[in-house]
């Protein structure tokens, strides 16, 4: 039993990381703080934790320091560029922190980080500590870690879809086009005019096209994946909706590859690459790659650590599509923390996290 | 550990039950059972299982004769009026059953069932046995019952929210005014016009003004509370979203009691009803009354199966307004429905259904 | 034809006014002012309006003080308080107004706007010019008058929906329950927590029960239609949509009519009821009073400036039930200005105004 | 003033019509059909209608025969397969006819129709006559035409978005990939399970993945706007909301324009091809080219007939995405059929169709 911190627990995927820990079977004690509500009871801002604190919490949102000194292991899910100073601590103090920022998703590579962030590191040092907190990537090494940086929520979707395919070499890498569509917790919790009901509600549109800061990272995994550099186009999208994820992605088939699949039908090369995919997550407790004739949906893996994932075979022969569906603030956010939580103290994968996923 | 048996296992509210037991630590084996769906897999139906049946079902969707004859407790989950031989079968062979239809919602009175539902008892005798599943009001009978009548999802919002002032006789009964709004979910699954994305979506409506069979269930509810003849107006609304059910209640105040709040303002007033319903329902596990300022909101308690009661003295201290809060799949119906099953077995009360709301 | 001005262009009232405006055939020329946005062209805040100012504004919002010069009558849609000073010029200047805050609901009724609005008048001359714009209460007055005041929007829909019972002395007045339901358009356009998409999506509940501002404007209403004081019980709520408001109300019969009814089934009470509503609507152009068994839908008014009606009579002949629809944005604000600048100028009292509510 | 039919009027393509016609100046009467509620009055199908048939029409569904007798011009708005014998019966005797399906989308291309559509052509003669729908590629085609296709939703979305693109020769023809969301209304009235309120709402999912029919009815736009074989892979995506259209298209650049812009930074490179669009559609009364910066936004657009377009260049400067939004029931299906009838009677081409889209 561990005792755990959030700091920056009232925003969005904060609050989710409570709603987790709180049933969290190897949790028993939780630190929660909050900059824009500290001294405050969390269940006055989230009436629907009201009597769910289970001894684990009296709910009052402390300050980061008191936190960060009470706790085995620390959540930071805080803007971009905070986390750096816990990781700092963390170090130094023999606890683990699980980063649900930005700040520690390039590893080492500062200049990316500095060029779409406009931030320098300040403690470069722990950096070097870090780990990408992708289990289907780095599992072992994430067991081994003390600071993770958690993936991004549309990197996590886009990632799992393409990394058996850029494994296996079967795409090629110099475009890959990934159009994914998100609900609106992702923008988080400060009400902006973008998020209200009125305007985003019964309307779609892309928005930072070309511009979004998860296109790095993707590329970045994909092309440790690939072994060599890959290019992303990336769109993302703003769904009527509140959770969930859908990327849907193009990659035109190798020469070689697509030369295999010669005379297939779509319906048989599209099986032919299932089977790869689902060979390649065959062990993974939260990737689900579908049957044929099944299409990932959001509402399908809403509430659940699950990502879905299906498999096509296009345009004659020569172009993969994938499709991915997650929920944001669970696999893309607070589900994959405590999954990374467990791998690292060496709890059973799925504590916490076996949530299905409701019909409805 | 027991057996459990779900007939109508791919409704809404079947699906529900399914999606609760596969997690219950109390039931080893799952049986399931549709007409619809005979000999399919639940996971092709409901691809939000896949992966998730956890050895209690191979998901197999089997006949409901396979379904008694295998299960300790049968959940029927079927349309009104079918209930009634399983409740037999159940009886004879010292099995136990929870009604999720309105057959046992009645007790013995079958002329307001035919009244409101143009149907006859074809088992009587096995009525004798049955219990209305509400454990706020009967939770001793329902320990030691065979047969539950698992109530309605408005009647739950209202009798909730009625049941203390009634039980205290501090309002008026000949006519008290039950305002209910229902997501989409409480019309089942069946595709119907009213229920089309584009028929009800960004649109709200009455329906059934006067006519809903809901009607002479609160009324039966309040009447027992009361120990006198309550008169209920009850309206229901379509609203634009799946779950949830909230009741606003209007109740004149009994004079005595209005005279013991005469001089008080209103707030002072309602915060003395609202310490009499906390009293009330002190240890209630799934009863939580809001305190000053907050309104009962169905997004905090979507997903769970707690029921939130907020409570107003208003119109110069002559009426009682009382607002309640369910999810109605889960207080509403199969939450409630495992509830009873954890009474009747002895469970733990909240087991397999303490589930903390999510925030969004 | 005339030249309007819209001071407050763009709130959610203010732009709807524009849109409608810009198609009206009696007005030449649209004059806007915002002070968030002074000298910015509206089609940057609102890219629905590109390319379509039609000659009648080049888009530039200007200063209030240009507005009000310019026009022959002015649109006043600001927060309240802030309306008298242009009454004041208009009244000065040979204009007209037409208010769409609370300032001149309550005629010459300052303690009553006092008290619910904690506003002194600044201009009490001015109300005394002023007429209450509801033209199926006021319609000759209206034709004559300088200044109105906008009704609020649940207001409208609660006095359409008890003018006829009120006129025709056919309920009591003690107590009329009122329960409203709105779309999140009420709420205005400036970001708040309780408008984003992600907390008010998916979710209902009530919100200041028995401390709305529009409570005493439906009973100023309905004391004026029944000739003698009426107690309102107001309870608005929030709907997970963007237009549209519903009330359901509630009044007991009078003794008398109650008796006239005595013996008749439910439906035919309801029907002789209908028949008085449909008479004493059949003149006007945006009242509708729908057939037996048609319930009064937001989806059925919306974009549209109609009000619809249906009555019941309900628990045993001894109550009304009325539910009136209409969209909160049109009928419920920039439509019903319109209708009264028609009035106010001699137009046909439905031009621009005459929209054909689309089916979805 | 020409009198007008409907031969489908309550799907809801035909419903729409309906609407757009009763407010349609040059048409003075309207004549309506529906199979499945022949002999009742479209009013009680659609009460939104009631009180405004405006003397056009009596409101009754009569025969379809009894429509193409009376009717100058007959739209189709029928399953695929059913409008050529009306066509046939129009060209013999002097009508009119715009048909909404896919019969006369192909032209002369049986092939390519049956492949897709399972179906023979009947009367192979009055294909020749057809003339494919869209204003902005076949103006003065359509305007000698007696008998039109109207495009589909998604074709048109992508059409548009692509053919300044493809006739000024600035992309590679090989790959293009169109990923397109649509409203439900693209579904149509009928309820199916898929298009329940509780599956489809709050979620996210694609569908005909390679398959959908609109896939070869894009490609044969573009390749005749091309001048070469243009290939297209389309992914439509179900989105949570009623009404609209975005296609999000990738088109690698061709070289030696990539060689053009070669050194310009993205913005640059986006507002050289920006001011190509906008000189392309300088001319089009429903087409808005967007400024810099400002995203379609299918809120932007509904309710109207307006096609918006945005591009970009991406990828470093290798690659055209293009962005498109319209309301895939006006611009997408009724609203274009009505521009197509506008220019074949030689009327205002926004005659009844230049709605402003609201704001909200």
């Amino acid at each position: 039993m561990i005792s755990a911190g959030i700091i920056g627990a009232t925003g969005y995927a904060g609050v989710e990381l409570v709603r987790i820990l709180l049933r969290h079977s190897e949790v028993s004690k939780l630190y929660i703080s909050s900059v824009s509500f500290e001294g405050q009871n969390i269940t006055d801002i989230y009436p629907n934790l009201a009597g769910q604190l289970a001894g684990k919490t009296d709910g009052v949102l402390l300050t980061a320091d008191d936190v960060k000194q009470k706790s085995d292991i620390i959540f930071t899910a805080l803007p971009n560029g905070l986390a750096e100073e816990y990781a700092d601590y963390c170090v130094k103090n023999g606890k683990k922190l699980v980063d649900l920022s930005a700040d520690f998703r390039f590893n080492l590579d500062e200049a990316t980080f500095k060029k779409w962030y406009k931030a320098d590191w300040k403690f470069p040092a722990v950096h070097k500590e870090s780990v990408y907190g992708l289990p289907e990537m780095n599992r072992e090494r994430i067991k081994k870690a003390r600071i993770i940086g958690n993936p991004g929520c549309f990197v996590t979707s886009a990632t799992l879809g393409l990394l058996p395919a850029l494994k296996s070499h079967i795409v090629k890498t110099d475009t890959i086009i990934v159009d994914s569509k998100s609900g609106v917790t992702g923008a988080g919790r400060n009400p902006t005019m973008t998020n209200q009901f009125c305007e985003c509600g019964e309307s779609f549109s892309p928005y930072k096209v070309g511009a979004h800061r998860h296109q790095p990272e993707i590329a970045k995994n994909c092309t440790v994946a690939a072994g060599e550099p890959v290019g992303i186009v990336f769109t993302p999208h703003l769904l009527p909706m509140s959770r969930g994820i859908i990327s849907t992605m193009y990659a035109p088939l190798a020469d070689d590859f697509a030369e295999k699949l010669a005379g297939k039908s779509m319906e048989d090369a599209s099986a032919a690459v299932r089977a790869m995919y689902k060979d390649f997550y065959k062990n993974e407790p939260f990737v689900r790659v579908l049957a044929a004739g099944v299409n990932p949906t959001t509402r399908v893996v809403r509430y659940s650590n699950f990502c879905d994932v299906q498999v096509y075979i296009v345009n004659d022969g020569t172009m993969l599509e994938v499709v991915s569906a997650l929920d944001n603030m669970v696999k893309g956010a607070a589900g994959q923390a405590v999954q990374n939580m467990n791998l690292m103290f060496g709890f059973k994968e799925s504590a916490g996290i076996d949530f299905i996923p409701p019909a409805f």
